[in-house]
């Protein structure tokens, strides 16, 4: 069995002598391990993955004893997240996505697809994935998100991903999902908050522009950052121009987040991550 | 004879024709010619290079009877900038641009350097070049500008190269040299604005930093951005550690931005750059 | 109407003055320009867009009369070229291809798909494209390519792009389609020449792995190269790591050097490549 | 007191374990930990930065006592390193070190320059250093090397840094301080072995242009990579061109490659490089 390791507390010595001889105890061969001390707030962050026949429950209730009371304790099996998609009408960064989990790339399982607007409905059949059109008009927004609640609820997923899904969400809906909701921002954060980054980008005449995948917490934009990637652009484009070529950044960003995120080498802490690349 | 045109009016048809065609009629070849048009503002921007035995002011003159009256036209010998460098206490800027300057490669003539403290002035003597240390302790801002003046009037720069600065200009210093102020802002611009950026980036948690190169106008850090650059960091990198690594791509940002300035490869216009790499 | 000049041929004083004259002479007015001229070997290039109500044969035929029997030069309306994409059993390249083709943006219209495997039939059927499964078991090598262009020529295409189609095509086959076959080859080219590009690499022990656009010419990994990207890798990076994280940037590279390609962005010269980007 | 504890050996279950255990054993405290095991090889490579007053000869007897024969073990103060440095007559990257060591960044003294030429004597002078020119002039390889191994020996240093020296080193030389030296080498290796890189780059029309540091060992341009980047360039840059701009990059790498190997990050392992960054 392959379990993945997730520990964070304040920060003692010897706290990788006693977890790596608890794991040794039962007979857990380290096949990756990282750790991390923030000596900012003391803080000790650790994540291995480890390979053997011991009973996960055991492990857990044995680094439970051990650790203090405010340490957070993640140990399971490696395996695929259960995820929905979030998306409105743009189709690059879901379109990459789907690819993706068509092939069995993404380490998650695409549980369905909600959006405000049906452009994306075809895509979506093409793959087998199911889509709920939602239209928000004529409803307020606690409305529309109660609609969107009922489906998300039926399937219980681990993670929710905004694929460019250009609506707020408002503070009771994310933290209901509280670092459970992954969001690609078309800028460099916090460059250019809010609505129409490329505009903004462009009226300030940047010479580069951003994405930035984050986790969405009640305020907008300012949750915590996961990655960023930024391309070169220059005079000769204008807002649209910006938004076509800043495409690809968004998607590969958002992927390679999501990546990370699925495969637990994100942690969160104090509105910042702390990524075991 | 060398000679580099600039020429930046609205924009009509047939302005390359006929602005070639007074090249081509005083025997001038063009060696390398860039043009762009602005279809948002309807301007026209074109800068050559081009090569023979004309008189200067004929064809200057025969370009501004063509072109209106509102055209920005420049047309000079390729040589070296005057330039007059600010700088605070920070070596890794200015280091750069002396070595550069020592060995031919700056495409301009370090006159003298300006401090506000005199941790540089060992440095600058190292390599023969006037420095001026110039203390800010006990006057006004003002005060300190005018005795700052009084020095750089001596030389009459036509170029102004803020080498990490730490002073803030007023309007009155920065309106008398118009698009002649170059500075290095150690932040992606207009993320982080203001003192400190490395704090507040680290505060943020990005997963980048960046420098911008940019000229410097009534607006604290928000004149015309002439070049930008960003390096990834994490999360094991505080304020201090990201302020380490950022040096280096402040003076690769800076020394570029100089190269294409000092080449005349950059035009203002409204607040914005249009860079002919 | 909007079309696009491409002009190539030897360098001589008054090129652009008379090449601007002849499109102003048509009341065509250009809105976009750029022209480069290769001091080493003396040769002019220039890109235009113009628009106008000019008869295309018209403007063709005075260039011609006023250029050189050598010079190369193409005039037509801007508009989507006609490709057929080959491919093998990877489905990174082509389903980013086919998503963005399938929204409009690809500037190609995919006419069939051809491969040695049927691994991606599914996906392309999925998006109503022809799809040829051309097995080249028990084939030689040139009744393989025999087949496919029985089935090539019945669509007379522009270009075919090679995305990621893993078999070596013959000098007869590749000189048939001079400078219109585009591969994306998995490394940093002239690095990592041939088969398995990601296992020389680790064996190598690079720290970036990269992905090369070019033309197909008869000696393979050697054609004209048309862009260039590489991302980071590390120590914990094996060939099959490697090649995972490879895949994006391939993607990334291809989709952009096509974009240059079929905006007539490229001109092939002594086996390199200028981009007017 | 703080120090850096490095350990490679073969892979065995429990190693972290009863290696932190020392550690504690002794009252240290891990501020910095990382661990890699290459599967490929079942290798176990381990960087610790830890603080305390435990003797350093006890710990690491002890360390030598656990770990296998096999074990390389250094246990060591933090410190800077013993260097001298090679150049021939560009300016670029000595004159990056030697401002970086003025102010203290470089974590190495300089105790010495060697050159064949005498172009950076008056550089060097300036900032203190001892220059050797050591003219190749009318010598054979061997007497050459000869002559700078007599100066070398004096000083005893613990690394060599090739600052674009432009001579090939013997076997007999580089053996001599096997996985000491490290070189600057202008171009991505393994692309453009040999002299004249750029000229190679250019010929080949690629759109990047790179800087390779390494590890010097007996075949050319072949050693362990520790780093490597690259800018792009396009059909404007000729040789020379792309000389000129890829000095940058090739400081920049060189210091880079430098802070890793003199703060002890960096391993050698079969012609590769772990590197803890």
């Amino acid at each position: 069995m392959q379990y993945i390791l997730k520990i964070d507390c304040p920060d003692q010595k010897g706290l990788v002598h006693e977890i790596s001889g608890i794991l040794f105890s039962f007979g857990l061969n380290i096949i990756e391990n990282e750790e991390f001390v923030d000596h900012v707030n003391n803080h000790f962050f650790m994540r291995s993955e480890v390979v053997g026949d011991a009973e996960r429950s055991e492990v857990y209730n044995k680094l439970c004893a051990f650790l203090p009371d405010s340490a957070q304790i993640q140990l399971h099996e490696k395996r695929k997240k259960n995820i929905i998609i979030f998306a409105t009408k743009e189709y690059h960064c879901i379109g990459d996505l789907v690819v993706r989990h068509h092939f069995g790339e993404l380490k998650a399982n695409i549980m369905a697809v909600v959006s405000n607007h049906n452009h994306l409905q075809e895509l979506c059949e093409k793959f087998g994935l199911p889509f709920y059109h939602v239209s928000a008009e004529g409803l307020a927004r606690d409305e529309h998100e109660q609609k969107i609640l009922g489906i998300v609820d039926q399937y219980n997923p681990e993670f929710l991903v905004l694929a460019k899904y250009m609506r707020i969400l408002t503070a009771g809906f994310t933290n209901h999902f509280k670092n459970r909701i992954i969001n690609i921002h078309h800028s460099f954060l916090p460059a250019f908050i809010g609505a129409k980054p490329y505009v903004q980008a462009y009226s300030r005449g940047v010479k580069l522009i951003g994405a930035t995948a984050h986790f969405v917490n009640d305020n907008l934009d300012e949750g915590p950052i996961i990655i960023q990637d930024v391309i070169h652009t220059n005079h000769k484009h204008d807002a649209s121009m910006m938004a076509r070529s800043g495409r690809d950044v968004e998607k590969i960003v958002l992927s390679n987040a999501l990546k990370l995120v699925f495969d637990d080498r994100v942690f969160v802490f104090k509105n910042k991550t702390i990524v075991f690349e």
